[in-house]
């Protein structure tokens, strides 16, 4: 992994949110993007060489609600940034690790993206991004 | 905040979880340490500008002994590299955030540390770290 790339935090309400972290950070969100495909609708922040994604659900089916609903808002997921995620997820499949969606598929903020299984993570679900160049 | 210096994760048993992220990040890690004033032995591994670090419970006293009773292995907290911990808790304080520890402590990795209550920051557990120079 080359870097932590982001942390995904799970919020109810984007504007609030957004007003609170841009407080708490220090800086304003860089840009807003809806991922229709997850019911998401995300803001992002730069923190040194990472980023803060805040997750807002825009629908009852986005995984962002079921995860309000069982847990409340905070720590949804980390994504870690790498070169060339077939061969990641090639690695770590081998290594017995559990992926929630084999092929990468198109994730906010221009990138591929593979989830491991939390069950197989250590509780931690984890985001493999790689920018589409 | 200048980056985030880490991410903290709960997990059970620390030399179990020691493998398991060896295996996720492609690196071991680079030290263990016990801070006993927190009931607590960690583990840390190097991504990017940032670290992980693993932290199990010395005890059943232990912040993280309650953590895991009460939501199982995950991420327990964010921390921020700070440059000046005291002018930034002033900072945060006057804008409404809630410190759980007014006067920074000693933290592993040779920090002072400054939490900030969950209830102010959405849900998230955020520490404040500032490098002992």
């Amino acid at each position: 992994m080359k870097k932590i790339e982001h942390i995904g935090i799970a919020v109810k309400n984007l504007e609030t949110s957004n007003t609170l972290y841009e407080t708490l950070l220090g800086t304003p969100p860089y840009k807003t993007e809806e991922v229709l495909s997850e019911g998401v609708r995300t803001s992002f922040f730069r923190v040194g060489d990472s980023k803060i994604e805040l997750l807002e659900a825009l629908n009852d089916e986005s995984p962002i609600a079921k995860f309000l609903e069982k847990r409340g808002e905070g720590v949804h997921h980390i994504a870690f940034a790498v070169d060339d995620i077939e061969a990641e997820v090639g690695r770590l499949t081998s290594e017995g690790f559990r992926v929630l969606n084999e092929t990468p598929k198109s994730g906010a903020d221009n990138k591929r993206v593979v989830f491991l299984h939390p069950k197989s993570t250590g509780g931690v679900l984890v985001e493999l991004c790689q920018e589409i160049s």
